[in-house]
């Protein structure tokens, strides 16, 4: 079924930590605006993302979600303080790990090497994975983009999970809910996984994942 | 006021061209979803247009446009068959120009050469040109960024200019309603006006427009 598979790497925001648990804290701040606050500034640190890796002016994960903030409170004319924006940025250290994420990464830590690749600066990404106490599944390292100074899809950020763990990208399998990190990941080489919770439409991107779940508890299943 | 301005380069989608026009046509096909439909599908299209640049899988603006479609109608759950397809497809022909837009171009191209650098394949590009009867007005030429097989706002495309018009950009006006696509023009080196008609925040890109407008009425005063 699935072809030989190395070692095992996650996307982190939107796969295993839930960007959208900002919602709560955004809403207790501004009652009635957390989940179009939330999507409003997911949306656009994603755009930041893509569009300051096109133009080759990369700034730190920390500072496009910092400024993807800004824009989304001035787009929904949400007047904000500095203490405001900050708690919101720091819900980013402490996003909720998905409820079938783990189990799962228990079992599958038990046969194989797990990673971590995401656009995260590397400090978000540490906090993030300590508080929800995952550290020690990811004996592969929790890998982001910074010295790469691009952001996902760009295949140099792909081609760092060959380089620091060491092995060729065909035994890889890449997890992530993000249907264009899956492309991404494909068009390199990488086996790709599409944890697609939400049943959103597959990308139209030239590629297809090798396997489309609908969790984690999923993927167990079809690793064995 | 502004620097010297040998040529002066439109942006076309949003800029000239009210890419929502093609709501109307989505609402008599699919009542009481045009709107969302329209906007669903553009913000699918721009991210296609990144994302492929970024994994440097090139396709057509067309197809993009086509793909971007299909994406969006699935998600909105809208059962659209081929010819309902084609026919909203083909709205991008027929682009609705904006009000402010003839009279400036008049104005603007006495004293200086206009052309266009859009993302649209030169077939679509041509086709609405001249459904609005604009083409005398481009003697500097309705450019494509399809030679160059990448999309806005990577710097090869915005190079397009200097190298067709042969002036260098530091003498070259670029204008957009895309606040990012003005970030790229500014970062490439040419002098960016942003056409601000929706009174949107600006982009946090890391440069500022040389100027601000509301329309382009409001450009030609400025350049006079």
């Amino acid at each position: 079924m699935a072809r030989e598979i190395t070692a095992l790497v996650f996307d982190a925001y939107g796969t295993l930590f839930d960007v959208h648990s900002v919602s709560a804290a955004a809403e207790r701040l501004f009652p009635g605006k957390g989940a179009l606050l939330s999507s409003t500034w997911r949306a656009k640190q994603l755009e930041y993302t893509w569009l300051r890796s096109l133009m080759r002016q990369y700034e730190d994960f920390s500072r496009v979600t910092l400024s993807s903030l800004e824009w989304a409170l001035e787009s929904l004319r949400i007047d904000a303080d500095d203490q405001a924006k900050r708690e919101l940025f720091d819900e980013y250290k402490r996003l909720a790990v998905f409820a079938d994420v783990p189990p799962a990464l228990e079992k599958l830590a038990a046969s194989r090497a797990l990673a971590i690749l995401s656009n995260g600066h590397p400090d978000m990404l540490d906090a993030v994975v300590d508080h929800n106490n995952l550290r020690a599944r990811f004996r592969g390292g929790v890998l982001s983009v910074h010295p790469a100074r691009i952001f996902k899809p760009d295949a140099s950020v792909y081609r760092i999970v060959e380089d620091t763990l060491g092995v060729p990208r065909a035994v890889v399998g890449f997890v992530s809910s993000n249907g264009w990190d899956v492309a991404g990941a494909k068009t390199f080489g990488l086996q790709a996984f599409w944890i697609n919770r939400a049943g959103a439409p597959v990308e139209r991107l030239g590629v297809r994942p090798d396997a489309t779940l609908g969790n984690l508890g999923e993927l167990v299943q079809l690793l064995g």
